[in-house]
């Protein structure tokens, strides 16, 4: 990629891309390595110390059966202090793993069978990083519990449904009513995946995803979305996309069986 | 930016883009959002089961004077167990606040007075979520104590500081010794800032960032020297980039007056 160092302005960008592009393979695992540590330590100290405690309670029980009625509320609240950390390490090593897993996922290009419910779960649960889609989006999502394996690049399809999801999520910015569906089906040959949301109008250009050689700018939702259509033809993969006011859909076919991938 | 979008190649790399440029603005903040309620969470915990805990020994050492001395060894390995907790989420914390720090200094683009000093510092324990720097490089950092302020914007020193000691540590990912030097001094007009390295000669092209309106590629590490180089020199602060067989070196001269900085 070639940036025109022109005045101060690309020069500042250019060092904003450059540091940008250290994230995905340098930074975020750096981050993950450096805060695996601590939080191991805390969730198994807590986990030693639980028991402990345990142990000290029943001793005194024993030893001092007056004395341990007498102070029965003040080790309630010892034990809840440690319930709570207990609790609190394990949401934070749940979180810790959602943004693990993402970034081991599209580092992962091998071909491969791929169980997409739980591809779709896991980019959900990332999906939580982004506030916006946190706090601001109503999720309705039914996900058929015995889909049938699919057969491609974990990376390609965690990239293709992270962008659809994200280019939602955008979308309903400004939207009254923010509503997110994902309902997918299947029989023995294909997984049909209904994304819908309420959204401002989706615009695609198919055409240019057909051809495929046309240059689009990917800052944008339109050329985002068309280089999703374009990896999914390229998986066989059958997508329609439907933009109308106050609702966008998109229909997706994913074939299962081994040879009609690629 | 305009991206050619002519094949599963391209399209693929567009996504991998436009997630990237998500990682900045929106999930990091998200991770630091979504990390520091779990984190909060055990902090506070661990520090209110401390002092309850040793309220309850003394409790026991009051009411049960025998059993007290009976148990101080338990009652010691749960006191090590809860201070273990306390000292880790502080660890924890502080990495914590490193990663903030710097995004948030990146965000920061106000024109204003700046602590060098610190700036270096911050940036410095940053890159300890670069495994090679924290790992590999031996740092030798001397920073006077009693800098003067300088003037400027944070995120642009920011990236500049950044660019420079990441090139430095690409550089020495072959080099048998890898060491990195920074030093600096100051008089009532500048701050004197030395970076040197033991790693691959560095190149700089010079003319063209004295010309600044070549087409340079900021991917590698030559252009991303050259933006550092016109940043500085829209900064007013002199840079001189010496590349050698076996060490290289970057000398900056940062004036410290208001007046004659942008």
């Amino acid at each position: 990629m070639k940036i025109a160092v022109r005045t101060k302005e690309s020069a500042y960008k250019a060092l904003e891309r450059e540091f940008e592009s250290t994230l995905v393979n340098e930074l975020i695992p750096g981050i993950l390595h450096n805060f695996a540590n601590p939080l191991n330590g805390i969730m198994g100290r807590s986990k030693l110390l639980q028991r402990r405690m345990n142990e000290h309670f029943n001793k005194i029980k024993e030893c001092c059966p007056d004395f341990a009625r007498e102070i029965v509320d003040e080790q309630d609240k010892l034990s809840t202090d440690v319930i709570s950390i207990c609790k609190e390490s394990d949401r934070f090593f749940y979180l810790f793993q959602d943004l693990a897993s993402k970034f081991y996922v599209i580092s992962d290009n091998r071909f491969e069978r791929i169980n997409l419910k739980k591809l779709i779960e896991n980019e959900l649960r990332f999906l939580e990083f982004y506030l916006d889609f946190k706090h601001e989006i109503k999720k309705t999502i039914k996900l058929t519990s015995d889909m049938p394996w699919i057969y491609g690049t974990q990376s390609g399809y965690s990239l293709c449904f992270s962008a659809l999801l994200r280019s939602s999520m955008y979308r309903m910015k400004k939207s009254e009513t923010k509503e997110l569906s994902i309902i997918t089906d299947c029989d023995e040959r294909n997984i049909m995946v209904v994304i819908q949301d309420t959204g401002a109008k989706m615009i695609v250009n198919t055409d240019s995803a057909t051809e495929g050689d046309s240059l689009l700018s990917c800052n944008v939702d339109m050329s985002s979305l068309v280089c999703v259509q374009l990896l999914f033809k390229e998986y066989n993969v059958k997508s329609v996309f439907e933009g109308k006011t106050g609702w966008n859909r998109v229909t997706l076919q994913i074939p299962v069986n081994r040879e009609s991938s690629t």
